[in-house]
């Protein structure tokens, strides 16, 4: 291991500056003008994967972004892996919130700064350079490696499925290893077992048929914007308990063994504060935050608009107001069944006087993986190995519709092997990584190839 | 009068082309980019004025926008008339719903369309060509008339009241006429007698320091979207009713008489749903629409923002959320007093877990006088002269700051007489003015002016 410690410290230098050219490409999947980005960044990865030593290197067209491929199939006897993660990154506004350019990366206090940092390109390029890393100093591999890079992750990975559905031979392993989750805190490696689901939507309310002057006609009619805040407002009581009917009947409940895990994670309820900035914490009555965040289901507000959004005064009773709404969902709640019952409780709830629509955006599956299985239990090792404390055994409360695709259609063990922080602004403004866990990171992943090659 | 008819007839080709000219200018007083438009609209109607044959037409420089001023004072002996109007329009967004440029003027079925057309330019310049019309055919005006032109109206009017304050003298006056409102519908003069205030605000939620990933903290604390729907939410009840404490306990009554002059009005509730394209009219329980429009006080909210507002999905906890509200105030409301009953109501309303500001942006106290005082009954025979039907005497549902501030600086009989119709879209897309209203209102004002000098 210590000539690969080696290599990895050398070439350190030439790795950043890698890994800064992978970081400026901005391969935003949400907003359409930036489709060419994508491919240009999907086209930096097959050059990046050929140049670690990897094999087929190619890009698949799909109905949405392109996946790239790459494999190292030569570890006779030994387990294949499919190395899982995406190169898409969220869009960046509110731009004037960012201390430097989001995709101009950028070293500031041992952390790095740039959109994708750590979710997920930064974590996709570890991957990259640990075979890399063996391959140039060892000359083969300890297992047999499948990457499999998609660029719709941040939109719901809409044509993964179906890609993985039609390449089921090609992409066949014994587990599967994703990287796009985060350590519980700075210093303690964790592995998230389980993640919940999600499903996107548009909520529309239609009103006038154009902006009304609010003095004319207002008084005289249903006003868009106070109509849909009732609606958002009907969706959970004042105790942060979701109101929709059904909207808990499916809802897995924790086990005591869970629920003791959770509590001897000792994460005190400040941290959170302390992360998120927020006065205090608040959510489902009767959970303790943990719950809320890895076993209970949420319903979120991402974006609101309606009427006039300049500055001043504008005296309007606008036409149409809409939000987007995500819900997190967790086992054993289907996407389809929770948007039908946010139908019927529109329906039910729909203030007088204007039409409201619900559109369905974004889906995936709640997912939960034993975490006794050998493949996580070696990834528990390869971590302890560096970090040199117990690694702790997690769920998460993002969700990657992909990991429920997988599971469904490959029906194997996956493995998350997360190496962000939770404080690293993911999704916001600032987003970051910290170099620290970028250097140990690369030496959890190399160690966890050769203690999967034992174990199996 | 025919002489002065024959003159605007002849002139009207030059005088659309000037008013063109005029409604070409983008003063719109809410964007502080249109500043310098601002005082080229003021310059323009200095040029205007002066061409008119008023005298001392000059620009007034202010805390905020200029004043314009111009007066003729030969009518010895006659009453002395100070006609207000406002120079500056509305924003214009959404831009994408004009079927022409807002600030290209342009005649579309005997429709002038542009930004101001009918709110309020081209009734200030109705004004003026009226004026230039009695000068230029017979030498000298039947009563004395002082312009007093601002371009803050649809900001709430901030710097005239200390305008008129401090040049009390110089604006004093018999009675003082306005043409910013409008008629019921198409060949109905109407003079408005009241009008209501308003009070603008804008409350503000903040949570978290910033953006926060949905699925890694979403449940564990308040969004501040949801908390600001339950805020706005929590103003109503399900049947349109206020429910905030002490709102409407300043309210006057509508007395029998008035409620009587409504019914006769006889305007139908279609008539409502056909101009706004409202699925259903909806408003306060136990009224009819147009006590709720003209009697009653609202609470609207303008426009609303928080969150991912572009295409796609993304799924954030937003930082922060805020909204522009506006009360709609009616006799004797008093806008201080409303926006610390709202102050209260949050206070008592707020949502765990955000903070939550509210500023005052804007006011105006509501306003009504009268419909017997004879500078009005002289109106309403001015009109009848050229419409051919009894006026109508209305309120009006609207708010005209300044009205309320001319009634307690210079205490004088408020004339509202307007020439706008309901559907011209004021302060929306496709705003526009009839032409038939243009012609039949340039003469109605020259009557008025010599009905004035008569009855006083």
């Amino acid at each position: 291991m210590n000539i690969i410690q080696n290599y990895l410290k050398e070439k350190k230098e030439n790795h950043l500056n890698e890994l800064f050219s992978f970081l400026s490409l901005p391969s935003i999947s949400a907003l359409p003008e930036h489709k060419e980005d994508i491919n240009k960044t999907a086209e930096w990865l097959v050059h990046s994967l050929t140049q670690a030593g990897l094999e087929n290197a190619s890009i698949y067209q799909t109905n949405g972004n392109p996946v790239v491929y790459a494999d190292w199939l030569h570890a006779e006897g030994k387990p294949t892996v499919l190395v899982y993660g995406h190169y898409d990154v969220q869009p960046v506004d509110p731009l004037e919130l960012w201390d430097s350019p989001p995709f101009s990366p950028e070293i500031r206090d041992e952390k790095l700064y740039a959109r994708g940092a750590s979710d997920d390109k930064g974590q996709v390029f570890m991957h990259i350079k640990a075979i890399e890393a063996i391959l140039q100093t060892t000359g083969s591999l300890p297992v047999n490696i499948k990457f499999c890079m998609e660029g719709e992750e941040e939109i719901g990975s809409p044509a993964l499925p179906i890609f993985v559905e039609e390449n089921k031979e090609q992409l066949s392993a014994d587990v599967i290893v994703i990287s796009d989750t985060g350590m519980i805190e700075e210093g303690k490696p964790t592995i998230c077992y389980g993640l919940r689901g999600l499903c996107g939507m548009e909520i529309h309310v239609k009103g006038p048929k154009s902006d009304l002057h609010s003095g004319l006609f207002g008084g005289a009619i249903q006003n868009p914007i106070t109509a849909l805040s009732e609606l958002l407002a009907s969706f959970h009581d004042k105790n942060g308990v979701i109101t929709v009917d059904g909207f808990y009947n499916q809802v897995t409940p924790l086990t005591k063994e869970e629920k003791e895990t959770f509590e001897a994670l000792q994460i005190a309820d400040e941290s959170f504060i302390e992360q998120t900035g927020s006065p205090t914490l608040f959510g489902e009555e009767g959970y303790s935050t943990l719950e809320r965040l890895w076993v209970r289901p949420t319903l979120e507000i991402n974006g609101i608009k309606g009427g006039f959004q300049g500055t001043g005064v504008k005296t309007v009773i606008p036409s149409e107001a809409s939000a987007k709404i995500t819900c997190r969902l967790v086992p054993a709640q289907d996407p389809e069944e929770i948007v039908a019952l946010l139908q019927k409780h529109i329906d039910t709830h729909k203030p007088k006087g204007v039409e409201v629509t619900l559109q369905l955006f974004d889906k995936g599956t709640p997912f939960v993986t034993p975490f006794d299985h050998k493949a996580i239990q070696a990834a528990g090792k390869a971590y302890e190995k560096v970090y040199k404390v117990p690694t702790s055994y997690t769920r998460g409360g993002g969700s990657i519709p992909i990991v429920a695709a997988f599971d469904q259609i490959l029906n194997l063990p996956i493995v998350l092997m997360g190496f962000g922080l939770p404080d690293e602004n993911f999704h916001a403004p600032n987003e970051h990584f910290h170099l620290e866990n970028y250097d140990k990171g690369l030496e959890t992943i190399c160690h966890y190839w050769f203690e999967l090659a034992e174990v199996w």
